[in-house]
């Protein structure tokens, strides 16, 4: 039995409730961060809680706890679960209301809510087989940089590549991949660069991305950031896709396409290997 | 203190509570309705429910409740809230399981929540007076056919209009009106023509807009259903909304464009009392 932390208070998790009301709910109102925890740290931190704050802004959602109680509250659940290899997930929502398209006047508390998960992050069967990716149009909204809790079309898509004996779904919007159902996605190209899409509205910005992509500079790999086509993912030597909690994911095959040798590539594997080590290094 | 209904229990609103791990909550994997009640009856029920297990179907998420169990449910609230006017809101989320991305197995059952909201649906202010509309890109995610209560952009967007001292806000996609941020939308050309967009995924299949519009022909009024542009909509004679709260709800300006006399416009009005009346005689 987990202990999580809802709106002030650490309680068993098959007791952790929040209002029928609460808007994360009713509207999608509600946005989140994972953490992952390696050797009992907390990784890339700073950088989860930077764009928890630029989320919270781009939708005037007022945070209900200071930085100094947020960290408190992650390292208090990591204590109380025995949390060695995981994540800690976070959500804040704009609180509970009656049902309306208004947002609710300041007198109305945001909802925060956290848990943990235990996780093999590092042995991962998945990282050492390399995924199996297949292709389905974008048609989530088009403010993919704010990470929101409208995540039932990522949800959807992922479950279409299992059923297609796949593993995960990356997404295209006009010939173009954007990222996948909960990563940003990469190619390598013939001559060994390194190309992922650019940052824009279409696209999550990965905390892991920004740290796998000074990975990258520092090993003097060549790294393009813009978009990438169909064909040039299909036609690529290596692919993979990056998150908080899969650090770097090889990619063997796109639909149906083998992927450079149907193995995980020496490049993302050696990306995987020096941002695992940076990240336990640099964990809080 | 209004008697509300989760999972199985009537409970007074302020105990009314769900998981933290209910999905629609964590991934916006949720459906719901919205069905009016006025002189306590509920109107336009078979509609709703038709469409309610359309939603469901889309997203393969399994009903909590048979039709028979439903339709007791909501005439139970009606009665216990001693609801004459106003709605009663109907959510199905896919239920409580810990987070993945990958849809739960057949032993997690849905959640089911409803309650009433009393509020003068026939006598609005608003729909006197008539709407002032903004006008704002359709950043929705492009299945909006299915009801789901990814409804953050939509709750934005009536935000902005109401801080420009608007009061509702029409989606604009690729310079045609889409839809409003929870009804269709309509316009009427010089020629006494209604105009509608077409059906599609682009937006909700209202059951309001299918029974206005079938009022509509009764009245031997002109319809057309097919987009309609920005400055269509700015030229037009009348222009107006439906939703099964607002009935047939008036507008009188758009994006700054008075719109005909700057009043309610005949056709609105008349569409709006046949309506009404329709409804009213057909209630159960």
């Amino acid at each position: 039995m987990r202990t999580v932390f809802v709106n002030g208070s650490y309680v068993p998790e098959n007791e952790a409730q929040i209002s029928i009301f609460d808007r994360g709910s009713l509207f999608g109102d509600a946005v989140y961060e994972v953490t992952s925890v390696l050797d009992g740290k907390l990784v890339e931190y700073d950088g989860h809680m930077t764009r928890l704050r630029r989320s919270l802004a781009e939708l005037k959602l007022p945070s209900p706890a200071t930085d100094d109680e947020l960290l408190e509250i992650h390292r208090e659940l990591v204590k109380r679960n025995d949390l060695t290899e995981g994540l800690i997930y976070l959500q804040i929502s704009r609180g509970a209301a009656d049902r309306d398209f208004l947002f609710p006047g300041p007198d109305v508390k945001p909802t925060l809510l956290m848990f943990p998960q235990k996780k093999s992050l590092i042995n991962s069967a998945l990282a050492a087989r390399g995924q199996k990716i297949i292709l389905v149009d974008d048609l989530r909204w088009r403010r993919c940089d704010i990470k929101t809790v409208q995540l039932l079309y990522a949800s959807i898509v992922k479950n279409q590549a299992h059923d297609a004996g796949a593993d995960d779904a990356w997404m295209v919007l006009d010939g173009e991949i954007t990222e996948g159902s909960s990563n940003n996605a990469y190619i390598v190209t013939e001559d060994g660069t390194i190309v992922t899409r650019d940052l824009s509205t279409d696209i999550l910005h990965g905390i892991t991305r920004k740290s796998v992509l000074q990975c990258a500079a520092e090993l003097q790999l060549k790294v393009e950031e813009r978009p990438f086509t169909v064909a040039e993912a299909k036609a690529a030597k290596e692919a993979f896709s990056t998150s908080a909690t899969s650090f770097v994911n090889p990619v063997i095959e796109i639909d149906g396409a083998s992927i450079g040798e149907g193995k995980p590539g020496p490049i993302a594997k050696r990306l995987r290997q020096v941002y695992i080590e940076s990240s336990k290094a640099a964990g809080i």
